[in-house]
Order: structure tokens, then C-alpha cells, then sequence
């Protein structure tokens, strides 16, 4: 079983790449929340393909349809579902080599899985594209979060081996920085290096190669006492999410591996009162969390994000109807690099995931 | 709400560190498992604190009783409950210091939490004392796993800035390798490297500082096919736990962050049939998952351990009652480094976890 | 929070009467079922409206379109969402009366909990029509369960005060029994009293009012040893499960509340081995059920379901928006007894809870 | 999977009737509240067993322990464990008739349930002992409920065929009814009935055998608004708990199976405006739930309870090792009617439902 998450915010995803639709059921938003259509459309259209050059050719409309719990512009506090059909999918594209094992990709777990019954098109269950209902889940949370001061961003820390020079003061980042982030749909800090990161992304494009990213997020804002010990640490509640997004193979909170190079006295993060009487630490090397719980601090974390695994090169995999080695050559319109898109899709749900633990 | 974790195999912990008793209920256990006591002992044993200079000079015998779900040797069915009676505390050295708030601890997190009504003393539900019972259960669900062919095992990877030169070979890693591992206290692989870890811990120690570290896991013979797309993914499961454990803020599977910095080309783990007809990849980059679910590799991941907070040097910080900024100086018996007690609970954990995506 | 229901088959339901559409989300159906459409399609016939002077004179065709979960005629193993799009809606006849107060409908309380920003219209998220998707996914899961030779079957045992004077033999119960009980959409087994309860119920629809009635079910080859002790225990599951449908105000198992004038004596079903070897029993006073698990005879229940409460009568209420009490008289077209269309929920609901009991 | 239940206040019981203790977890307890030792004990002492001729003679002291989430005489937050170390068993009287299969009991579908691994002795987990420490979980939540005004009181509805005469006045029964009903240890309100209530018992235990019997709950002052439509409406939540607790077999809410006697324009609860501008109903037949959710006025269920099961008379029955027929006598100590002592456990699993409902 796969599809639900949550306990006070409940979700439940549902769809294959190419059947009819995907789709999400929220259950748990408190009623008389307005909806704002055109908020939810430009989150959404931030994941959607086609955009740029950077992204895959493919042009998915995204056009999301609420079905229930939506009443006069506001939640009705009913379980709010909403689909998207699929359209303009290239069925014929994956036919043909649907018994060659995609590396990188699910086709042989999938299969496994589920005794071969699975709609293997396009990826099926297991494709980028139930990353949009995601979004469409997020951009309601986020639009909760924001009426209650809580904003979120991130930037795109590194493409490949090109890191963001500049970074982002954890301490003190405010509102205006994460909003300008969030409008780019490149996000980064130094420029210059956003364009080599750009560069690069078009290069193994060329190559018919794919390179891959980390993305660090930040939720500024939340209040002191969200989060349990243990099994809901905030900790715990997020990487559930994170690593629930396709791609995702690592994710750190604060300084994360990099703490593990500090002595005590320095990756501990000293308290003082600050001017307006709240306690507040010097640094934020846990990334605003303790004990599984936010401190007050600003919520740091990073996101590892794989290279696309669909690539134009050749590659060695097996047959898995005659058991056989072969050679693929994979064809379709694929994303030279995933993470520009997979920005708003981490930001998404991670605000599923702060309102479920904020929720009461 | 915070202590129940699964839906196979539900685990539900409790106690503080210095209250009556800390333990868990394993909900779930099939009928019939016989139960080693020794086994549960030895792995109990690996946690427990007094045992080298490395730890802590508390001692804690961790005499865990098993109150219910046992009987004639085996495992009923229904829940097993044990528990820790708590002694050898001195209360006395915590109260003194009880509003001052140790930096890098869950104090201020807890006390905003709970409404100052949480048991503080020790770290109460927070110290890493709880991690014990998570050691129990994950002995139970150890054995029930090796009897399947199962093996998990862990190095630490690096201590500080010191890392092992040697490295698993994580595509054909075999069962001695990391049974060799398991009964090793101070597992490296490079023993030489393990020497330098050591004497940088005593250093620390005599420093009055603390250092963090990394610790590798991998598990092997998992068939394909655990695990789900999305929210029960493998790689979502385990990280739920691992971020449970105290003092983890990082988890990465196979390259994790590293495999940001590589090509689609070189990420992918490209397929071929073996010689007894099986289904294999040349590389594990993926650490044994894709797509959520396993696909008959290693599974490998990594988790970074942050130094533990309790330093015996004097910190900044405030007190809590009258809200100024004071000077710390923590008394009591500390570890230098938790790393090599964080060992058994990293694979601990990683047993539950496992035992609760293969359990029907 | 209210629409997400099981843990290893779980259902998400969705929609409101008047909105765009209902549906359901059912996650944990394992792959490579065949999908019998047409089995559905009887099966949410028998429960909709329109088809009997008996029942109201909405017409709702209950089309159902599978959206996910569904590939070359089987589950997949990934969530099965289906949708039932609404039409036919006289919203404005609710309008009218939105502020009015329906006795015995959940205007009152579903206004009080959502804050007033439900949709009220037709009941919305409260309306019985919502049933229809649990129709849809319990003839899944009875098809499922009729492979492994389990059989539902139900018959009403009374309407109003007429009762069937003929009774089942709830120890030797057969499979051709229930079928054929099934097959009737007013299922009783001595047919003069079926027609005396028809007369009743038209007569009561002349006098616009409403008659209610009582469910009897049987699930017959439930192997023994299906539930838990407490909590998941069968009737645990299956009250819970049946008090969720609208209108059910009591629900009892084998002799249920005749079982308290019982002695112990009379009570206990003693065992004896069958000519096969089986164990069973003499008589079935506890329904099939000890210690809340089967116990290879017979499942029995009885749902007790109240008059409809919407009926032409005039009925004292009050105006909620101006506090006043009022005479309401309420229009539209409405069941004079919801009973027979009931029988066909309550044999879905219980086949989606012994199907979820019985999932690895 | 068995001894888990909740989502805001979780409980995990766990114990066996003649293993080293019984206990439960209470997970989700607000900090805080101060713990009433001596109301938990008044409150276990009217379940525990030897008090009167009515009951068993086996003496138990139900002696808990707090093992965590206690600190200072308050909640803590964190999980609260508690247990009761058994005492006072005869095993030996339950070896000697082990492979014989109790009618009525668990014994044998406990059996083939864990494949004969549980623990037999006394009931084992099915036994009614388990019921204490929901009573210790109940006194708890009923006195956080009690501090907002919520009163939950029971009668004895009837004893086999012996009904109570009197009835409550279930449309504005007040507070110190139900609390008078609480003191009495077989709470009656025709005193004259209930003498001929105990004397039936008494008739019963000298022929060797049992009776059941209903009981009569009701909780007032509850707001509107709690609950929820379909799978967590009160009807539901409360039915799930009721019928774990072992020997209930039957469960209304209102009037429960008699509304199904009653039209339409009888069992609707027609609205008024009270003089204090409150919105009621003149009726109470739906037991103050109307679509799942409270409307304010009491709320009022039944349950019934089965003949104890375990009977001095002799019984047929089949040896599960040898597979023959048999004819047993039980020895041992038990109660005539089990109805009395189950009163307090009906109102503690009642109190522990109304606050999971309740707390967010």
C-alpha cells in the first residue's frame, strides 16, 4: 500500500502517467479556507513541463478540476479531491520497449511489485507526473501557512558539480528573500552561477546526458514547539515526504552531513535573548529543529536529487520477457535535469507536511 | 503524539530517563519466533554506556524484563511488552542546571512543547536512554529477519574529520563481511583509520568537546519488491525511523548526496543478467532502491550522527525562569562521542523498519 | 476528519450530493484481479434510486468511471480511484429551505462542525447518495472474496413493525440461499410478509412518512481464525464499518441483544467434530465470532436502520439564521423507506471490511 | 494486529491474564492535567473482581503502576505507561483442561489465531482482566472530560429477562443522576428491580450458570459538533471500542433497534428554540447523533452483554488435540454475570472515545 499520508492532514494520491487521470483527496483542511484558483495555478505551473529549453518538450496542461469539498470559493471541510486528465501522452513511445528494463528507473521494482500487472506507460504510478497533484495539495497548505505569517523558499544549490557560490543567511533570512527565490524559476543566489549551472543542464543535454542537483529549502516563521519527539519528529515527518518525490536520494537538516566535521562547542547552537525578549540561537547548525521539535529558527534542509534517469545515451540493461541481455536506446522527451522542476514539487510538500504537524 | 510508529510491526516506546521505567510494545510479532535472550542481551550490551573510555562512565544495566506476548520461550502473537527499570541516576546533577538551557538539546524545544510540564531530568522522554527499548525490539525483529537470510551490518564511516580509507563494496558485499562488522565495537574497515578515530574522541574528551560522525548500513539478501511507490517507500520508511534516533541529521541511500555531481549516464545502475539468471546491476549508485522498492542489491544507506551536545565546556546561553543570558557549565557523566553506541540502534532501527515492509 | 477508512485495504471517499462529483480511492487491492464491470454495475443498480414505485423517483445513474488502479481489465495494485458524476440535481429546492432545519437530517450538526461552509445542498457530504461509491468498491472486494468461496447475502428481517416470520438457519445457512436472496430486491424469505412490508411502505409514502427496518447478513466459509482480540476485532471492524452508513442506529452480532436473556447455558455454542472433522458448533448464538475472531461458522449481524428522515409531513424546527421556531414542510423526492436500497451497502461495506481483515 | 487504537489519544494494551502484567500506553494525554491517584483507584476498584457474592471470588488488587509520563502529579505529554503486576492465579486450574475448548470462550479461536503459540492460561490476552487497565485509561480521560463539564453515568437496563422499569429521562437527565448512578455498585433506577436482578444472579450462580444483560450509557453535556460523517462518526468510534471490550454483543445508539418500529414523523427529533436561545429537540430517539455528529443533547447507547461463558454445568465439547468429543466442567472461580463489573469498562472506553473525539 502507498498512496496515504498524513494524520491531520490526510492525503491520497492515485493515477498512472497515461490512464485517465491523477488526482489527490485531502482530507482534514478546516473549513472556510478560501481557495485561490490562480495561486494554485502558478505553483502548478511551475512544475509543468515545456516551459524552457531546460525542461522536456513535453507539454502537459495540468489543468486540475475540484471534484469535491470546494463550496462558494472555501473548503467545506469535507475531503477536498481534485484530477487532472492526462493528454497528449506518446503511449506508442514506451510500447515498444516496455520489456527493456529502463536503469534508474522502476521498471523492474514496478514489476516485481505488482506480478507485471502494472501499467508500465510512461512510468504509471511511479511517474514525475503525480508530482502535479502534489502540488496542487501543497499550493492549498501554503496558501494556510502563508495567511499565518509562514513563508517558504528554496534555491537550487548545485547542478552537477556547480555549486551556488553565495548562501543563503540561515539565521536571518527573511520574507522578501524566499518570495524573490520563489518567483525565479531558476532560484539561485549568484546569478553567474546560475547561468553556468544553465549551461551545463543544456550541454548534457546535448550530450544526451542528465545531471541532477540539491536543492535547500527554508520555512521561516514557524513558531517554537511544532514537532514531536521520535516518530513525529519534524525530522522524521519531512523526509517521510522527501523521499516520497521521485528522485530524492539524500536529505539534511542544518549543517546535516557537515555537523558531523564540527566539534560539539561548535555544531551546538548558543542561546541568547534577543532584543525583543525571545530566546533565539547565534547559529542554526541544527536547522531549527531539536529534539525533533522547531526551535523558532528558521527551518533549513537539503534535498539530493538523482540526474534524470531517462537519457538519450545507450545502456546496457536485460530484457526481462526472454531474460537477455541487451542495448537500449531510450526515445521520448525527457528533462535533461529534473531539479528546476522539482523545486516547487519540495516546497509543496513540505508544506503538506508543516501544516499536518501544525494542524490540530 | 509521538511514540507509535508501523502497521505491520507498531511499536509504541515510553519512560523518561529518570522516571520508574522506560520500555516499548511490539505489536504485530508473528506467533511462534523464538526468542533469544542472549541474542537481545548481546545487542543490548553493544548500546549500553560504561562499557570503554570511548562512552559515558555511567552504567546502565539495561536489565530489560518482557511483561507480556512471551511464553514457553516464543513469541504469542499479541503485544510484547518490555521494559527498562531505570537506576544508577543522579537526578540531583540535572536540577541544579534545569533552567538553564544546554544548547544543542531538546530543553527549550521540550519546555515549549509540553508547557514546562515534561519531566526534564536527563533529557527525560528525550535522552537518548529511550533509544534502549528501540534496541529490544529491533533484536526481536533481527533474528526474525537473519532466519530468512537476511544480514545487516555497519561501519562507521568517518569520526570528525577522520574518515575510513577503505570502503564496502556495496554491489557485492557478503555475509561474513558484515557479521565481522557487527561484533566489532568500533567497526571500520580500515583498522588503522579506527585507531585515529579513537585517539580523536580521547582528545575530545579531553578537551571537554564532543565529536559526530557517520555511520554506513547495509542490508543484504532482501528479495525485490519491498517497499512501495510514494509514501511507503523504503527509503521514506527508513529515514522516518533513522530521524527518530537522536542526534541523526542526515540520511542519504546508495550515493545519496554525491550522486548529484554525477551524470544520468553514470548514475544509472545499468542492468544485466547474472549467471545463475538473475536480474543484477553493475553499480548500486541506487543503494539497492528504486523507485521506493527494492531491487535485490545491497541496500545501503548512510546517517549522519551530529556530536553529542553535552560538553564539558562553558556555553552561552539562557536561563529560562528570569530570562537572561547566563554562562553553562554541564556537569555529568557524558559521552565524547555517541557514534559507536548510535551503531546497534542505526541497525536496530533499520531491523523494525525492514521487518515492518516484508511482514503481511 | 472522516473519509479515510482500513489499513490494508484503505478507502478514501470524497463528494457531495450536488457537487461536480462522488468517488472513491481504494488503495491496497492486490494486483491482477480481474475487474468484473458488469458485476459492478448489478451491484450499484440494486441500490439505486428510481427503479420501484418503493423508492424515490431521482433518477441517478451511477455511472462510474475508473480513473486509476486499472490496466487491460485488472487492478494494478496502485490505488483504484473511481468517480460517479452528479446530474439530475434540483439544488434550488434546497435552497429554499437551506436555513430550515430538517429534523433528523445532519443539517444542524454538519452546520455546527463545518462552521456553515459545507454544501448543504441535497445533504451534501452527508448524503446517502455517497453510499454509492462504497457500493462500487465492496462489489470489488466481494468478487475478490467470492473467488475464495465467501458468500454475502442479506435479507430484511423486518420492516416497521412487520417482521419476516421465516427465518435462516444460521448454523447450516448454504451458499444458494444467499445468492438467491441476492438476486431479490426485496429480500425476505417468507414472501407474503415481503408483500405486507411493500403495502406498508407504500401506505406510509401516501401519508408522507417514512418506514425504517432491520438488516440480517450472513457471511458464510469465512475460514476460522479472521480478527483480533480488541480492537481489530471482527465486530469492531464491521460496526464500525456499518454505523458509518447513514441512517444504521444499532448493530448486533449472532443473537445480539436476545443474547442477554439467554443463560450461559443456552448461550454457549458447544463444539462437536463434524462427520469431516471439523469443529463446530451445535448452535451460533455469538454469530461466528469469539474473542473477536471467527470461528468458521456463519458471520451474522443485524443493522438496525431508522425511517428515512426526510418525509412530506409538516415538522416543528427552527430557522437557524434568525433563531425562530418555524413549520417546515419539506418538498423534493424522497425514499419513503430506505431499507431495500440499504441492503446492498451494507453487504459492500461488509465485504470491504472482511476483505481488509482478511488481506495480508 | 490487535492492542492499538486512536489517533489523538492512542492506546496500546498489552498483558496476558497470567503473565507477569498487564498494562496500557496512553500516547497523546495533553500536558499538565493533574492525575487523580485515588479516583483511578475508586474507579478500578468498582471493575475489580471479589467485592461482592456477585461477582468471582478470585481476589485481584489491580495494583497499578505509572511507569511514565507522570512527573510532579501531572501529565507530562509524553507517553504515560501504566501496569499491574498479576497475582492471585491458579494456572494450574486451567492446565488441566487446556486442549478442552471452552464453549463460548476464545479458546479456540485464540488457537488457531496464533497457530497454538498464546498463552493459554486464564484467557490469556482474551481475557476480561485486560479490561483493567482500559479502566485505569478511562479514569484518566473521564477526569479531563469531567474538568469541561461532561458527565458519563450507566444503569443496568436489565439482567437476563429482569428489566429495569423505570427509565432515564433521556432528554434532560442532569448531572446528579448520573452521578448517583456512578456510586452505586449496580446502578438501578427501580431499586425493587434490582434486588430482583441480584437475586437472579445469585439463582443462577447455585444452578452453576450466568446471565448477561444490557446496559444503559449515557454522557451529557457534550457541545455540538463532534464527530464526523461516515468512518469517524461517534456512532462508529465508540461501536469499534465497545465491541472490543469482550462479551458486548450488541450495540444502539438512541433508540437504537426500536426506531425501526417507528415512522418517519416519530423518530425525527423535531427542533426547538430553549428559552436560553439554545437549539434542542423535544425527542431524543437519535441518542444526540445526527449524521455522526453530537447535536447537543445526551448522548445515549446500549450494549449487550453476554451470559459469562465460563459455567460450573457441564458441556459438550471437543479435545482439540485428540480431536474428540468431550464433556467439559470448568473449575475455577468466575462470575455469575459479568454485567456489573462491565458497567465501569463500558463508561472508561466510553470516556477514552468521547476524548479522542474531543482533543485536536
Amino acid at each position: 500500500m502507498s498512496g496515504i499520508w498524513g494524520n491531520k492532514i490526510k492525503i491520497s494520491i492515485f493515477g498512472e502517467s497515461h490512464g485517465k487521470a491523477i488526482g489527490i483527496t485531502i482530507d482534514g483542511l478546516k473549513p472556510g479556507n478560501e481557495i485561490d484558483l490562480n495561486y494554485i495555478k502558478e505553483q502548478m505551473k511551475r512544475r509543468a513541463p515545456g516551459l524552457t529549453n531546460l525542461s522536456t518538450a513535453r507539454k502537459e496542461q495540468d489543468e486540475f478540476q475540484i471534484l469535491s469539498g470546494y463550496f462558494n470559493g472555501r473548503t467545506t471541510g469535507t475531503p477536498l479531491c481534485a484530477i487532472i486528465l492526462n493528454n497528449d501522452t506518446h503511449s506508442e513511445d514506451y510500447k515498444k520497449t516496455s520489456n527493456m528494463l529502463r536503469p534508474g528507473h522502476a521498471d523492474f521494482t514496478g514489476r516485481v511489485k505488482y506480478h507485471n500487472f502494472n501499467d508500465y506507460r510512461g512510468g504509471g504510478h511511479f511517474s514525475g507526473r503525480l508530482t502535479a497533484p502534489l502540488v496542487f495539495a501543497g499550493a492549498l497548505c501554503r496558501k494556510i501557512l502563508e495567511k499565518r505569517g509562514i513563508v517558504i523558499g528554496s534555491r537550487i544549490e548545485s547542478i552537477g558539480k556547480i555549486r551556488d557560490k553565495s548562501s543563503v543567511d540561515i539565521v536571518s533570512v527573511n520574507k522578501d528573500t524566499l518570495l524573490d527565490l520563489s518567483k525565479d524559476g531558476f532560484p539561485v543566489l549568484d546569478k553567474a552561477c546560475g547561468e553556468k549551472m544553465k549551461e551545463s543542464i543544456l550541454k548534457s543535454k546535448g550530450e544526451g546526458d542528465s545531471l541532477g542537483g540539491i536543492i535547500e529549502t527554508i520555512v521561516i516563521n514557524l513558531p517554537a514547539g511544532i514537532g514531536d519527539p521520535f516518530f513525529d519528529s519534524v525530522e522524521s515527518t519531512l523526509s517521510h515526504l522527501l523521499f516520497s518525490v521521485p528522485a530524492v536520494k539524500g536529505v539534511e537538516f542544518g549543517e546535516g552531513f557537515n555537523i558531523t566535521t564540527m566539534k560539539g562547542s561548535e555544531a551546538n547552537d548558543e542561546y541568547y535573548m534577543s532584543k525583543d525578549n525571545n530566546i533565539k540561537t547565534y547559529t542554526n547548525n541544527n536547522g531549527g529543529i531539536l529534539g525533533g521539535i522547531t526551535n523558532g529558527m528558521p527551518l533549513v534542509f537539503r534535498a539530493a536529487v538523482k540526474p534524470t534517469p531517462s537519457i538519450a545515451k545507450t545502456q546496457k540493461t536485460v530484457n526481462i520477457e526472454n531474460r537477455e541481455n541487451v542495448i537500449l536506446k531510450i526515445k521520448g522527451r525527457h528533462d535533461p535535469c529534473i531539479v528546476p522542476r522539482a523545486v516547487p514539487v519540495i516546497e509543496a510538500i513540505t508544506a503538506i507536511g508543516i501544516l499536518n504537524l501544525m494542524e490540530e
